[in-house]
Parts: C-alpha cells; structure tokens; sequence
C-alpha cells in the first residue's frame, strides 16, 4: 500500500463530498452525463494521444502509483558491498550462487553478466542502455497521466459549454436561467476534480518514483562495475553511500541491530 | 489501422454528439460560420507559422496517426542477429545478397555501406547525421499539429467575441440575449473540441511515435556497427536485447514456436 | 514572395473581416482607440523588452516572413561535390577562381578560408562561430514576435478593463449596458486576432526558417571541411546526402535532366 | 530568521487582511468549509502528487525557507586556503586536527577523505555524486510547494464551482444571487492567495538557496581537489574567489580587519 | 539612456493614461487600495521569493534597464588585437602598461593574469567559472522580474475578488452593482498594466542583454588565450570577427576613417 496515494485520494474525496453534503441538494451533483463527456472524453484523447500498447500499461501505473514498495537504498549497498567482499575472497565466478537470492532484476542481469565475464565496457554499455530505456518507458507512464490531467479540464469545459449553449438556446422563463447553469458548471466541476485529484499528482508520483528507482539502478551500476574492477569493499561502500543523503546514513548507523533484510527505506 | 486513433476518435465524437443530441435542438450546435472561423483561422495562422513545403506533409502525417505500423522490435533484433552470424561465417561482402529482403530503408542503407567497405567511423556518421534529421523533420510534424492544437482555441475565442459583440450591440430586446449568447459560445466550443480531441491528441501521438522509430533506429545503428566490428553474435544479441524492456523478451522466449518474420511488436 | 505566409493571412483577414460583415452592424468593429491601445501597447511593451538596435531588424525580419528564398540543399551539394571534385584534381588553390560564383556568403566564408590555407581546425573554429553567433541573432528576432504575441492579447485585455471600468461607473441606463460591453470587448478581439494571426505565426515561421537555415550550414562545414581534408568526392557526397530526407533525394535522381543551377528546393 | 521570508508574509497578510477590514463586513471573509476545501484539497492531490517520506521534508524545508543562514563564502574560501597553506607546510596528514573545527558536514568530508589518503579521482567522484543527490532531493523540496501552488488555486476554484452549483440550483430569490456568489467567490480568493504569498514564493526561495548553495559546493570540491593537489595557496585563492562576484570581494578587501569567523555573507 | 526603456515606457503610460482621460471619468481610475493591494502584494511575494541580498540588486538591476552602455563589441576586438600585435612584438610581460587602460574590469582581470604568468590552462579556468557566475546572476537579476511579472496580475485578482466579494454581500440596491463592479476591476487593470509594461518587459530586457554581454565575454576569453599563446594577430582578428554578424563587420569597414576609441556598439 502506497499510504500517500491512499490517504490522499480518501482525504479529497471526503472533503469534496463532505463541502457537497453540507449544502443540502447533493443530488444535483450526480450527473451521468457530466461524467460520460468528462470521462469519456479524457479517455478519448487519452487513445488518440498514445497506442493500444501504451495504454496497456495503465492498469500497472495505477498499481505502482497505489502499492508502495519503498526501495532500500541502504539494503542495496549492503548487497553490493557482500558482493564485494566474496569476489575478492573467493573469486567473481562464486557470485554465481548468489544471483537466485538477488530480488531485483536489474541487479541480478548486471551481476549475471560479470559473472558471465564480459567485458567491463560492455557490463557498463549494456546495463546503461537497460536504464535509459527505462527510463523513457516511465516517462511515457508519467506522460499518459499528465495529459489526462490537461484533457480532462478542457472537456469539463466542453461539457458546460454544451450545457450552456442548449439552455441560453432554449431559455423562455429567465427564472431558470440560475438551474441551467448550475447543471452546465457540473461538468467543470468533474474535469476540475478529476484532473487535480487524480491525473496531475498521479503523474507526478510517477515521475518522483521513477527518478528514485533511477537513482538506485546508478547506484548498482556503480556497485556491479566496482565489483568487477576488483575494488576494495569499503571503499565501494563510501562510493556507494554518496548517493544516500548525509543524516539518512547517520541514522542507520545508530541503530545497532542493523538487519539487512528488514530495514525500510528511508529515501528522504 | 492504427486501432487507438480511431477508437478515440470515435469514442469522442460519439460522446459530444450524443450529449447534443440528448439536450433535444442539435440542430442549433450546426453553424457554417463558426466553422469557418475557427477551421479557416487555424488554417490561417498554421500557413503563416509553416511553410507550403511542411503543410504538403499534413496528409502523411494524417496517415502516420491513422495507420499502425507496429515496429517490431524483435524481428529487427533478429535480422541482425542473422547477418551477423552470416558476416562471421561468410564475411560481410555475403550479406549483399540479404539487402534486398530487408525493408527498412534505413536499415538497409546502413548495410549497404557496411558491404561497400566504408569506413566504420564513416558508417557511424553518416547513420547519426540521418537519425538527426529524421527526428528534427518527424517533430516539425508534431509541432504542425500542436501549433494548431493552440490556434483552434484562440479562433474558437475570436469568433465568439465577434458574435457577443454583434449581438450585444443590437441588442434591443434582452430576452434574446440568452440565444444570442449560446450562437456565439458555439464557436468556442468548436475550437476547444478541435483543440482536444484531434490536433493536441495528434501532436502527441506523432511525437510517441517519433520517439519510439528512434530507439530502432538507434538499435540498428549499435548493431550495425557491431557487424562491421565482426563481434559475436550472442554479445549483439545482448547488447541489443538491453533496448527492450525485459518481460517483453522474457515473454518472446516463453513461445516456443519463435517465427522471426511473423513476431508481433509488443513495445510496451 | 513566401506564399505560405500571403495565403496565410490573406485568408485570416477575409474569414474574420467576412464574418463581422455578415453579422450587418461592421461599423462598430472600427475604434481608433481600441488600435491605439493594443498596438501601441504592444509596441511600448517591446521596446521596453529589447533594445533599439534589435527592433532596427523587425523590418528585416517581416522582409525574410514575407519572402521565399527556399534553400535548395541539393544546389548546395552539387556545389560542394563539384568543388571537391576540382580541388582533388587541380589542387585547393584553385578553387579561388571558383568563390566569386558562391552566392551565399557563408559559404564563400568558408571557401576562401580553405582557400587562405587556414588550418582545420581554424576553420571549423570560425565557421561554427559564425553559425552559433547566427543562431543566437535568429532566436532574438523569433523572440521578439513571441514577445509581442503575448504583449498584444494583454493589452487587449487592459483596453477592455479600461472600457468596462469606464461604461460600469457611469452606467445609469442598464439598457446601455449591452452595446457598452461590445465596445469594451473590441479591444480584447483585437488583441486577440493580432496574436494568433501575426505575432505568434510569424514567430513561428522564423523559428522553423532559422532551423531549416542551420542545418544547411551544419551541412556547408561538413562540406568544406572534407574538401579541405582531400576526401573523395563520392564519400562528401553520400555523407551530405545524410542530411536530406530519403525520398527528397529519390525523387531527385528520377529527374533526367538534372540541371544543377536550377533545381528547386523541397525541403520537406 | 530569514528575514525577506518574514517581512514578506507579514507585509501580504497585513495588506490584504487591512484591505479586508477597510471593507467592513470582514466576517464575510471567514468561512470554515472554504479554508477545508483550498487547504484540504491542496494537502490531499500534494499526499498523491509524493511519498509520506517526501512530505515529512516539508516542516525542515519550512525552517530553511523562514531561517536564515547565509551562506559565507568569504569564510569558505579563507577556511580552504588556510587549509591549502597548512598542507604545504606540514603536509595532508596534518589536516586531521583541523577537521574538527570545521562546520560545514559536506566540506569535513572532503577533507576526511583527503586526509585518508583516497585518491583524487574518487574523491572527486564522491563528492560529486553527493552534490549531485543533494541537488536531486533540494528540487523534490522546491517542487512539494510549487505543486501545491498549482493544486491551491484550482481547488479554489472547485470549491467555488461547488458554491455556485448549490447557490443556483437553489435559487428562488434573485436577489440572494449577491450575497450567495460572494461566499463562493471565498474559496477561489483563498486558493490565490495561499498560492501566491505562500507556495509560490516559497517554491522560489528553495530553488534560490538550492542554487547558491550549489556552487558553494561546487566551490569547495575545487578547493579540496586543489589542497590534495598541493596546489599554490594563492593560485587557489585566485580560482576560488572567480566563484564570487567581483564586487563583493573588493568590499571585502576594503575592510581592513577581516574577521575570519565573523564576516556576513553578502551573496548578491 | 537607454532610449528604448524610456520610449516604451512612456508610451505605454501616455497611452493607457489617454485612454482612459478620452473616457471622462478619470478620477475613478485611481485607488489608493488598489496600489496597495497590487504593489504590496506583489511586494511581499517577491520577499518571500528572494532574500533581502537578492533585493537590493533591484536598484541596479533597475539602472541596467534604464541606462545605455552599448557594448562596443568592435572596439574589444581592436583593443585584443592591438594587445596581441604587442604581445608578438614586444612579449607579454609589456602588456602590463596597457591594463590600466582596458575599461572592462573582466577583460582586465584576463590580462592581468597572462602578465602574472598564469598556466593558460588555469587562466581559461577561472575566466569561464567567472562567467559562470556571472550569468546566474544575471539570470536571477532577471527572474526577480519576471517573478514580479508573474504575482502582480494574481494580486490584481486577488483584490479584485476582495472588491466583488465585499460590493455583493452588501448589494441592496443592484442598480449599484456596476459602479461597484467598476471599483473591483481597477485592481485587475492595474496588475496586467504593470505586468505588461513593466516587469515582464523589464525581465526581458535584462535577458537579452545578459546574453550580450555572455557572447562578449566569450569573445574575450577567446581573445586573452589566443593572445597569450602567441597566435598570429590577423588570425585572432579572423576568429573574433566569426562573433559579429557578417553585416556589422562590412559596414564597418565602410566607414573609411575608422577611429577604434570611438565606434558605435551596433549589436543587431
């Protein structure tokens, strides 16, 4: 469970539709035409704006934006530097034993390849073309949602434009004029809310999530190719623990139990 | 049949004229004059922003989006996996005869100047300069749409302002003033559904297309230069196999059956 | 004459001016007041944002929208070849009787250096200079239609405000209020069609002609330096041809009757 | 205290709140399901837009916003030449009594690796990728609040939407039309506000002292390189003080008793 | 004087201002509430922006935009041939006479710097950071404006929205809705007037000529370590004129008595 996502979305519902409640008449507020154009609309563009393939991908955004799988960066350097340390003992090849237990499949390729004995040059080629190909296929993810976010209030409005132009046309008794718009501004209202509760900050859960994964491929990138070069282990850790924020470390080290299979993250 | 366009497109057109239609008086949403503002504006200010050249390209642009040549990435990776097998065996001068089945012209090209000997530093150039000037030519193809995306709202806006000020300048009678008004929003209506469901869609679908003929591009660039290099072929199958996402070929491999010339692209 | 421009606006103008003469009352769309305050408006914004100098070259700039000098990029490599070819047989020397016949004074720059023994890397030292120093002027001049698109819908805005400040004040008969109003809002369409007709366009277009300008030069020095650097001129050639389009080049070679000096450009 | 931060708001609240009251009626303008709505929903789309371990950052990214600790770069730069002198005189390894004093954690660790003798080229690379992922984390804090001044004004509106929605559609007495609008119109005046004295502001001055401190990094890791180097302490005094404007330093020169510990930062 | 500041501005104010004398009623225009709510608000934004450092350059900043120093960019390029001729003849160290009279305090400090026997690498060094430096700066001088560009319309709605919310919640009589109305929108008007034709041009002003005075710079870091290299002067003149467009240079050559000390900066 992604706890930000989650408190956030039931946070927004509840304070929208608790400010609808509180002024009587919630009913006028449900309206299924609103949500076709609205929503339909939005999913409209949404199709002609990317491929089938792209929008496959979807429903896992969505579960990434709502499932939390904080990343430890501290466990990873713990990893690496274990590497490190058999390699030199023992040999790069006895490594070999260890790929099963690597969870991250990114790690486990990088290592694999070492193991492998390929060429550094190509260690390092390969495994930098993984990240920026992965890196624009998130971008994408990001991008989808982003242009929800900008589609769904431009057809909130050409919703209420649609209401207001059949009630301006149709208008004999200026009494209603006040109803016929309220229904008009429903269809704002939904493309308003969906776009600011939902599309743009998913969007950039995406993208925040997406730099910190990069961050932590860097970092393996860096581990693998220093295992490879033989490095000293605890100089790998001080290269490693460059990427991690200065108090974040400290932390950690106070606590003296360190379990390396349990610490959460605590990429701040 | 590029299936998500026109699934858009259809979608939306049939939500907007259904919520016309379900208001009664459609026949009020039907101006000839607002088309003509807001189209012929468009059409207007893209003729000043581009030039006759780049407008000729609009047809094949519509055809791009419309049409869907899934580029298949494995089949590329599997091509060049070949020829390199048969450049090792044979030498590259064999793979003159295989230039003719390959049907990407720019793939092609590159083969061709491997089998003519030019120098590889040469090769390289000459494939980069290519891919540059593809990709700035497909972006003004998206900035065509995307400028049009911007002008269609804009004249949307100044057809309506032209007619509330004609009808607010006649006004004799204020219980017209509700008609009056809802003839002229029409035209904003116009330019904002243009905007959202076609030219801003388009601009994007063109430029993820863009985005997706060049990471190929790039691919065959690396393998073509690894051929020339007379490097192994697992190693180029390796390194190329870093350009797609890992289920994708994790995927590939769970088919048995693999038929290098009917593989479906998947490019997620 | 660059026609894309002339159709351009020449259309813009019939589309909006024939649709205030359809709504009758057109008189009511002419106010020297509403002119003065966008246009001058406008004005005063731009010259408080650039300098007199740089406003010197708007004229300049209108001259090179409104005209069509299209870049033939296949003139150019014929150039380039024949040059090569020359300076391979006769020697570089003698390409000084050639530079008199170079109309573009870039390439000539580039010529007569080569001609002057200039080192290599001198040249491509002085002509990427050039061409950076070029781009950067191009960008100011693109910059300051940019400007002035954004100035003018503003301005347009402020007339209104003024207008509507001024009719709401002294408003004592509400039947009044409606033709006060058109009149406030002619400033706001003024500004409005300025915008999106002219000053955003024809920024545009000087960004899409200096871009295409750039590549061309891109091209030159590629050109020259390979002449200077003695290389055969089938390789210049197939280097030089990397930067048209496929099909541009094709279509070329179909035409028997290549007559050098006077292929049109088609840059697409 | 940072004292631009605290004048700043302290000027905008007095000023609106001033207008406020000058009104009269100031009662009007308190409204509990407004502030619900603008800062309940801008709370709600930050929870989705970040991670609960991003927006733990926001009260210590709320004391660097409202304290001030300038950043001296004069006493930086003295620090790193004594540094530079002693190094010379009495060698690397004698730097260790001085790590102690110093305050800045970023610069001890320079010196703590120089003193441990770990070689140039990882230094450099250390302190880089610590820079680097300081640089990453202080713009995640400057974007927390500029998404929640593009979240505050559209739920401004939202809540304004929902306002008239339920004033219109209960209208019976035109003349309740006033007195209802202005409580709706409450919410997007809340939505501004916050967003253009709070979050935006705020968002700057974190990008701001983002980028000074930046290159007070930038301007430390050249200096400890140098050290290490066993660079001449006035050259390295020459290039550490081309980071500062030419201004401040002969002010600086002007005192006559420079006071080490004690001079005012006077980054302009 | 920079003419074009002082000729924008005022007709912009002479322009605005007689619009609205045209319209009678002047006197309604002004409202001290009004300044305050849009000059104190987009004050008090702009602290919480910046730090009180950043502020006190508004003065200067302001000086800059109002003042003309055209930068002679033939001159400098006069002056770094007449230096390099010297240095040929007579060596470098006889540079040391001429420093005194070189106005530009960056250009000197170069100089001095080849006199003192600096490592021409070192020398390019601190030059380049110097200009680093620099043009942050700048770029902050003029992002103080744009900021202000950006806050002063939001605070003219915000005031305008105090105004509405205050005139209905008090409206009796609605035949004075529209002098109320008038009274709300004057603080919309004035934030777009000072947006319009202040501080938007003003950040744009400061833009352009910060990227004057960059390309100048370079010139010069181009001119000093070809100097103290010992290149041929005529050479240094061929690679420094490569900054200037082509015309600027003919014209000047026109001109037959050429007097270096005294030449017009003509910067298109």
């Amino acid at each position: 469970m992604n706890l930000s996502t989650v408190i956030g979305i039931t946070l927004g519902i509840v304070l929208v539709v608790g400010a609808i409640f509180l002024g009587g008449n919630a009913i006028i507020f449900l309206s299924a035409q609103s949500i076709m154009i609205v929503l339909g609309g939005t999913l409209a563009g949404t199709f002609v704006s990317f491929s089938l393939e792209d929008l496959k991908a979807i429903p896992s955004l969505l579960k990434i934006s709502f499932t939390n799988e904080p990343i430890d960066s501290h466990n990873i350097i713990d990893i690496l530097v274990d590497l490190a340390k058999k390699a030199r003992k023992e040999g790069l090849l006895t490594l070999e034993q260890d790929i099963e237990e690597i969870d991250d499949p990114y790690l486990e390729k990088g290592v694999q390849l070492v193991v492998d004995g390929t060429e550094p040059e190509l260690v390092k080629d390969i495994m930098e073309t993984k990240l920026a190909y992965m890196e624009s296929r998130h971008s994408k993810g990001s991008k989808i949602f982003s242009q929800m976010g900008a589609l769904s209030p431009a057809f909130g409005m050409i919703g209420t434009l649609i209401g207001l132009i059949q009630m301006l046309s149709q208008l004999d008794d200026p009494s209603k004029l006040g109803s016929g718009m309220a229904v008009a501004l429903i269809t704002t209202l939904y493309g308003a809310f969906l776009a600011n509760l939902f599309f743009i900050p998913l969007a950039n859960k995406l993208k925040v999530k997406s730099k910190e994964e990069i961050i932590i491929k860097e970092l393996m990138i860096e581990g693998i190719l220093s295992i490879q070069a033989g490095e000293n282990p605890r100089i790998i850790e001080e290269k490693l623990k460059a990427f991690l924020p200065e108090e974040q470390y400290v932390e950690e080290e106070a606590e003296e139990q360190v379990d390396t299979s349990k610490v959460v993250g605590e990429n701040a």
